[in-house]
């Protein structure tokens, strides 16, 4: 088989939502799903794109993920709710949470709600995103399994527990931080291993907690936060606000989507939404933003560096190429797909681009 | 004369006080500014503790500071206020911000108050603990004048922008982190000049942007956000929250304290207060941090580390030692009190302890 690299973005979500269709899932909520899954891939961040649908196909195959469970709001208050996503599909969890707070801070200027009974939700980018097209800005918070020792600890304990938080501009690209807790993405440590190069000091520790630039070793031992002490902090924080509070799993009790088919993950989310307009007019807002995104960009710039980005910039710059000249995927993810579909009896090949001069060695196309 | 050391907390605090009331302050404020400062004193943050006292009598004094201002809501909702500070003391303005935010979250579940209009606040640690004590978690950020570049940037553009977060606990120390987004604080490397080593790669940049361990160098050039680009994202949305938000001024609008004499500061802040209650009953959630912070605590420990912290637990410790045995000041700091408190007519040397076995060497007792 020769494996077609691009697809039409449309079309590649519009695959996936009906393999989530076939799975169970409502076409309401397996279009939230797809759309996250392709949000990630548009930006560039593959590793949340497509490639995560088997696992989540997994999980609801084995009944570790209910995709029939109505997620519930246990709690609430003018400015708080607590939503119990029932153990359904993250993304779906996630953007009821986001429609619930959103809708409070447009009637009451601010709201926070915690999730409990949640999954992977794939990017807080996703969540974040929806708030800036209501002008709103949007804190997103999430747990994660365990992947980082605390400093001074040598095992995994807390999570790369990810923050994003978005807020809109006017005539400049928005800002859009969304970002893992970790130094860096375990992802990397596997490639240096591949390439046989060393990793900088400060990215891993080995299994008996010490410092390495070893891959192979690093790969036994953990990654670690961002910043030392602080970044262990912040990661903490996260789970205390998405675990601890919420009655969602933390530490230990987040468990991991592809080691543990005993139990449902019980990931908890945070989200803080606020209005802008209660602080003042979103065109004033909007102008003040510009100001200072045009500021920040014509800072000096250090040596050898072409632009100074704004956090997200490179990612809304990605959107644009992909949605215009299609995603590539790697034949790895291609084949999961492609091997998905058949089984759904869904055909990957209906979403992929045949541009001419590609379209010899497509011959599926 | 020889210049005492050690110093007992109550009556530091009074000392201070009672300057700040002679300065113009309402005893009311005073003794909140006063607080403030030797709460930072107490937790060993001594960067933020009566060494500040001079410069903000001087701000005072050359009409930088309003000590009289009155600060004003310019507007709210149910989960939301912005508050002016008219560019009195920026304790007196966070306290007032922090008094709304957990009234309103009492009220309502939560709350979000922007701040416009103030000055330095002090640490954010004594507004997260006032959150504590009503079993309230509280979020406090504040934009500062420019000191670290963005990424790519060569000269500073954002501030040391600091993250305050306050969680409660049971029976364990409490969750308590507070600190400024650059990786160290610029002490270090003057320290680092003072004795003529090299500094580690990545805590700065030289003037031409290029990384340095040349601690001279690094002092003409600027200290990095922590974690990198990372760092740089997290500073950037403090900055946003608590400066373009609010009305405050942001990047290079937030004036020096130390070098601007033309204008006030006009710092901004944000505080998101969440009533833990709302989520579920405080001894659960109190139940739930201690079990979390035990098994962090017990983590399997690296080599040559004797026990795995919590966020501000060092800190608390600090805070019985030096209630018990005092604060000791540097030589500097003492003289610089002492002239202040003769220019007021107030006796620093009320404030000493003298004990038994340092007598000899305390004349001035």
């Amino acid at each position: 088989m020769v494996y077609p690299k691009k697809f039409d973005w449309e079309k590649l979500q519009s695959f996936c939502s009906k393999i989530f269709v076939k799975a169970g899932v409502s076409k309401e909520n397996a279009d939230i799903v797809a759309e996250s899954l392709i949000m990630a891939d548009l930006r560039g961040v593959d590793s949340h794109g497509v490639v995560r649908t088997a696992i989540y196909l997994e999980r609801i195959e084995k009944k570790m993920i209910d995709p029939l469970a109505v997620p519930e709001i246990e709690s609430q208050d003018f400015a708080t709710a607590l939503l119990n996503g029932n153990n359904n599909l993250g993304a779906v969890v996630g953007t009821k949470a986001v429609e619930i707070a959103l809708e409070k801070a447009k009637d009451r200027g601010a709201a926070i709600v915690g999730v409990k009974g949640s999954n992977h939700f794939g990017t807080g980018a996703y969540y974040a995103l929806k708030a800036m097209e209501k002008n709103m800005i949007l804190l997103v918070m999430s747990n994660a399994s365990q992947t980082m020792p605390p400093t001074g600890g040598k095992r995994p304990f807390i999570g790369t527990n990810p923050l994003a938080v978005g807020v809109p501009a006017g005539k400049e690209t928005p800002f859009l931080l969304d970002m893992a807790t970790s130094v860096v993405a375990r992802g990397k440590i596997i490639v240096a291993a591949q390439k046989g190069i060393e990793i900088p000091i400060g990215w891993a520790i080995d299994k008996k907690g010490r410092s390495t630039t070893d891959p192979e070793e690093a790969l036994e031992g953990a990654v670690l936060p961002l910043g030392g002490p602080k970044g262990y902090a912040i990661s903490m924080f996260i789970d205390i606000l998405s675990g601890v509070l919420t009655g969602a799993g933390f530490g230990k009790y987040v468990y991991n989507m592809y080691e543990n088919w005993e139990q449902p993950q019980n990931v908890g989310h945070l989200f803080i939404a606020l209005d802008i307009e209660r602080f003042m007019p979103i065109e004033v807002f909007k102008n003040r933003m510009d100001c200072y995104i045009k500021e920040l960009k014509a800072e000096p710039k250090s040596e050898g560096v072409d632009e100074i980005l704004i956090p997200g910039e490179l990612e809304f710059r990605k959107v644009e190429e992909r949605k215009q000249h299609g995603i590539e995927l790697p034949k790895k993810v291609v084949s999961e797909l492609d091997q998905i579909g058949k089984r759904y009896s869904i055909n990957l090949l209906d979403a992929v681009i045949c541009e001419i001069e590609e379209r010899e060695e497509m011959n599926e196309c």
